[in-house]
């Protein structure tokens, strides 16, 4: 006690191991102070350091666990740091935020600091539960086993009383979507009881199956407090439904990783909803290290928005962490590499003002495993919901078989009416 | 079905009215598109509206469900939204979330969006179980009626093992601290076991009880996925503490929530870990907003940080907003009235780099129902752990008594000695 400690964290020479440190990337604009000394605050304030010269702590214990700067580049305001493995709790995500995106994010220090990707040690990976269904468990489910799947959220997203919705929905299923999602902000609202909505809606869905022959499916959203949101949950199961949706971010981590571990056989969305408060402008935490804890705490799918073009390409770059067992780094897109070991690949959802016009670009930019999710798309179109779900589908149908969209119109009046409305 | 929708949301001479709608106030700095455009932008995509013309709405509903934009501000970038209640469920602040902090603060329209505050309908006020003890039944607690409280966080925050850790709260309390905390990323480490932890530090709070006659507390970090977050609160009360603390933004409201309707007659302190990555720069939500769900959800102590001086004055803001019955408007610091009905004030935290020489305008902001948490100001006083918490625990008695420190300080040498070693 009472000994001067040597607070250096840069060691540029320090090679990170995958079974003991984890490590984070850091998107770093100091103020009126270097780079170098910036990465030392960050290190020693997400470390075991402190604003005052604590004399409770000994070199011993300093040395062991220190965190290293290794990677330090001024021309992109990158910083990367090794974190040992002792500093975090393997399976408590909120333990490992608090510590590598707790006080750190509001140092007065910086212009603007963002977490932009962390790489977990795989003694991490395995604590955590993961996805019970993934790509694989929802295509059985489905009976889809070739092609992208067609989703669809109800519009107008709040409003519709319970028969108003399910007659919607039935349009949409009809004009052949795979899927119908609740909005993000439809729960259980005066004049749309979620009970009630289950009956009809359900209701409805062995309606279509019956007419169609297809497997369909509802996916309601569950986002509560936790026990009206596990009370919901065992609605949808009691109804004969598969799928539930949950609110990651606005639900909170805790709640669903208890959600997944009590294993209701249903298959878990993910909605990244108030997501941008975290992601967007200049301080916070980037939409991947999101997605990752998504797979981490168990979904089975996750809106990864739509954004495939231009330099971003952000819903590419995770759609690949959460679908692919190794993820190999980007430096251009600052993504770490990831052994996610026996991780099952979680189903991504594109959706954000996605029309006929944009299926084949979706499904060039990121295969075949994804649902695409049309909301104004499918209820605007002018010929109404179930021509707006056709004109989806044949957009999809047409990529599989390998013609442009323009080409297959021709013979589908549907999807050349919303190939007319709506452009890039 | 089919109509066009007449979609316009600036009702400049609409009086809200308290018991029908939810207000929010919003920072915005529009992308090349007028202030209005923008209004009318996020009164849509937080209301009802789609970027399609959707064919599934009718006049009637959207006129019934329609947000009011009835306050613009082009000087300040400010809005005000009226959303009649009948958009929510009153219960569930994720679903609340989800209209006005979810896809608006991601539209690509905006340079910056930021909600700053949320006014609640009253009947909203009413829904959720709020906070059990509050500022008096803490005080009840503690025995400790008139004057502030002197909280600590254990220095270093990560890497002394339980025995060690233990035998600095012992000099915290010793030194005359009535709370001792885990810091927000102490959990359950390898070299620091959190049952561990609770068998040792409570054993010692005994001692020291013993000691001084004087009650103490133990606030440890429950933070985990939710079954263990309930084991470990279990536990806390078995070893006979009475408080508890949990990071409110990595764990996530849905199971904070549920811990609190079980109602385990422990006291709940949030923590506002990661708060920055919400809070800070251009797009977000304001500390504010968190707080007030902080105090609906049934927090009983929220750290509302350590600013009351300068332009910006958060914590102060934020202090009023959990200790007061009624909150009135602030037009300069952009909160909105609330009259929050029976629900119990919360007892304020003021932490980060707080020293002795801080404690008399902190109390002269904050007033006396605050509890005072110094870290590093503790645990590296040049005289040691037990002198830096008596340096504490004596500029709050100074202030007790009417007297400056640096005269107080004149017969209390380790006030004298913090006093010379940090200024403001």
């Amino acid at each position: 006690m009472g000994v001067e400690i040597k607070e250096n964290y840069i060691v540029r020479d320090y090679t990170p191991h995958d079974e003991n440190d984890l490590i984070c990337e850091y998107f770093v604009e100091p103020k009126k102070i270097s780079l170098e000394k910036a990465a030392q605050k960050i290190a020693s304030e997400s470390g075991i350091g402190s604003w005052a010269d604590v004399k409770t702590l000994t070199q011993k214990q300093f040395d062991a666990l220190s965190p290293k700067v290794f990677y330090l580049s001024k021309k992109e305001n990158i910083i990367q740091i090794a974190y040992p493995k002792e500093l975090f709790e393997a399976g408590n995500i909120s333990q490992i935020l608090s510590n590598v995106a707790g006080n750190v994010l509001g140092m007065s220090d910086f212009k603007s600091i963002k977490l932009l990707d962390i790489n977990f040690p795989s003694g991490f990976i395995r604590k955590y539960i993961g996805p019970h269904y993934g790509v694989k468990g929802i295509r059985k489910i489905m009976h889809i086993y070739e092609r992208p799947m067609l989703s669809t959220v109800i519009k107008p997203r709040l409003g519709l009383d319970e028969k108003e919705y399910s007659k919607i929905a039935h349009d949409s299923w009809l004009g052949g979507c795979d899927f119908v999602v609740d909005d993000e902000a439809l729960t259980s609202l005066v004049n749309n009881d979620f009970d009630k909505r289950m009956h009809y809606v359900f209701g409805v869905k062995k309606e279509v199956e019956k007419v169609t022959g297809e497997k369909k499916a509802y996916i309601p959203n569950v986002s509560a407090p936790y026990s009206e949101m596990l009370r919901r949950a065992k609605i949808v199961v009691k109804n004969g439904g598969d799928f539930v949706m949950v609110n990651v971010m606005t639900v909170g981590f805790s709640a669903i990783q208890e959600l997944r571990k009590l294993d209701l056989r249903i298959v878990l969305y993910g909605h990244k909803t108030m997501y941008a408060a975290l992601t967007q402008g200049s301080n916070g935490i980037s939409m991947l290290v999101i997605a990752k804890i998504a797979r981490l705490i168990g979904f089975d799918m996750f809106n990864i928005g739509g954004e495939v073009e231009g330099k971003r390409k952000e819903s590419v770059i995770i759609g690949e962490e959460i679908e692919e067992s190794v993820v190999s780094k980007d430096i251009f897109q600052h993504r770490l590499q990831e052994d996610w070991l026996d991780q099952k690949p979680i189903m991504a959802v594109c959706s954000g003002g996605i029309h006929p016009g944009k299926v084949r670009k979706l499904i060039h930019a990121l295969g075949r495993d994804i649902i695409i999710q049309g909301g104004g798309a499918v209820h605007a179109h002018p010929g109404g919901t179930i021509a707006g779900a056709e004109a989806m589908k044949q957009a999809i149908d047409a990529e599989m078989l390998g013609l442009i969209p323009k080409i297959y119109a021709k013979s589908h009046p549907e999807l050349a009416i919303a190939l007319k409305e709506w452009k890039d």
